[in-house]
């Protein structure tokens, strides 16, 4: 286990992916109580709303409320999802809270672009080539780049590893052409296909094609093998993971039966704390948050940690013996 | 991942471990009809029922009924389950259809024994020691010894390898005392301790130590971590798993609040497929059966694939282009 991280760093996005996909409305006040409560766990980047077409995503129509509502903490990074130049500039009028990043994407598949965003690669190279210079008009740093369905995707199967490099090297190139230093590749788990043969192929290459850039994983746990695939990617070295408290959330448009969401950032916590890799997270804590979570949304959470309990109270017990 | 096996043998305890929880009665022709399914997905092992106390575990008083009731197919294993000499009796009456395997067992925590059994490791040994000579007069062979708790325990906190070899060396001695010459050491998660570094340094200790036992993993997925853990030990070359279909059961001694049962059956049979691990395990048969056991428990269960699907619709779809 030579290659694990010694530290990880978790980006929670639980807030952002659940509101956007519960059906029912849910009280601005009670989005706002699960920021602030993350805000006491250690997490040090929060995705907190999207920016986005209300009428597509009647969850977030309150985004500006929600922002305006909770209590930023020092040191913490808080940041929000648009899509588009209308959501760039809603943002921009919370720039004392929000901090501004920006990103290019691109997907492995194809079909899955076609079927997520009506574009071809051909289209989405100059999509993303405005992105560049929409993020430079406002003054927007842009760190990662990200590549949907990295691992595979339900129209096109698998993706081998030259695949996943190639797309992003396209991406890479017009970063590059536009005067822009991608720091982070973020590989994305879209349709739930990874397992950790998949992780560890894809991740490899993509590490040895650009041994600089710092990877990102951002994985669903739809079949069941997030909690492997974090494992199988921290033993190729990845320290960075998105995830979601409780596992809040799931990508609306994926088409996939009873879709799980983001991996659960409490069970990767837990994960991260047996293995002895530090993420600078209060557990505990966390759970707290999960259950509060799940309290909000009024419906069970797919979380494993928040429903079983740590070890913590146990280890606890034990030493005080 | 040089150390993966090419080949997994999966052990089924779905119907005794789901049946034996499961507070609603259920019919015992349901139960027939759960076994029978099993029967054609390709497992070569099942465990059927519990010949245990009725008045502690009703959901098993028509043990008999259903072991008449499935029709037994050529090459699979039948076994069921006992904790005493009444039971193996019980046993006995059905082995036109049953094999009988002896094991010998204990437990990394002594505290845990005492609760679950209320006995300590030198009355445990004396016990184990007249299994043996039990067995003897049965004609029924023992194969496997089972350590509990081999990763953790509520009462006692983490487990050291040193500790679970200095146990399981224990009842290996009692084994060579009387004779039996035991193949399988069975390491079980009872608790849900178990994390890839606890199943890594257990398990190495374990293979160091018995280079020519092999080695089963018991893992239940109380904390999420199932999956991690089952890849984790294949990782050490561990070949052989306990496993539940759609996660049915889990134990009900384990004082475990919301206590996930064993890690599920068509989870692992599609970790092993997207790791090119042969099971001889038919995935989409399992998850219609996975299916079949929500249904008959008339209540979600905790597998992931059987609600998200397995990929081979969509690698069909591809293929076919």
């Amino acid at each position: 286990m030579s290659d694990l991280p010694k530290k990880v760093d978790i980006q929670e996005e639980g807030p952002r992916e659940g509101f956007q996909i519960e059906t029912g409305p849910i009280n601005t006040e009670r989005k706002i109580e699960l920021i602030d409560a993350l805000s006491e766990t250690g997490l040090k980047k929060i995705q907190v709303a999207s920016f986005v077409n209300p009428k597509r995503v009647p969850g977030w129509a309150d985004a500006d409320a929600v922002i305006d509502g909770f209590g930023a903490k020092e040191g913490i990074v808080y940041h929000a999802l648009w899509l588009n130049e209308k959501g760039i500039e809603r943002a921009m009028q919370h720039s004392d809270k929000l901090t501004h990043m920006g990103s290019i994407s691109t997907t492995a598949s194809e079909t899955f672009m076609k079927h997520n965003t009506n574009r071809g690669f051909e289209i989405n190279r100059e999509v993303q080539r405005g992105q560049l210079k929409l993020y430079k008009k406002y003054g927007i740093e842009v760190r990662r780049a990200s590549l949907m369905t990295a691992f595979g995707c339900n129209f096109e199967g698998s993706v081998v590893p030259e695949t996943a490099v190639e797309r992003l090297r396209e991406i890479l190139d017009i970063a590059a052409e536009e005067g822009t230093d991608i720091e982070i590749l973020s590989l994305a788990d879209t349709m739930g296909w990874a397992s950790p043969k998949g992780i560890k192929e894809v991740v490899g290459k993509v590490r040895e094609t650009w041994p600089d850039k710092r990877v990102c994983l951002h994985l669903h746990d739809t079949r069941g093998m997030g909690v492997a695939n974090v494992y199988a990617g921290m033993e190729m070295g990845v320290d960075l993971f998105d995830s979601s408290v409780a596992g809040l959330g799931g990508c609306p448009f994926a088409a996939l039966k009873g879709a799980a969401g983001n991996v659960c950032t409490e069970d990767v916590v837990f994960l991260c704390n047996e293995l002895g890799i530090e993420t600078g997270v209060d557990l505990d804590k966390l759970i707290e948050v999960a259950r509060l979570a799940e309290d909000i949304v009024d419906h069970p959470l797919p979380g494993s940690i928040m429903h079983a309990g740590s070890l913590t109270q146990y280890r606890g017990a034990v030493a005080a013996e």
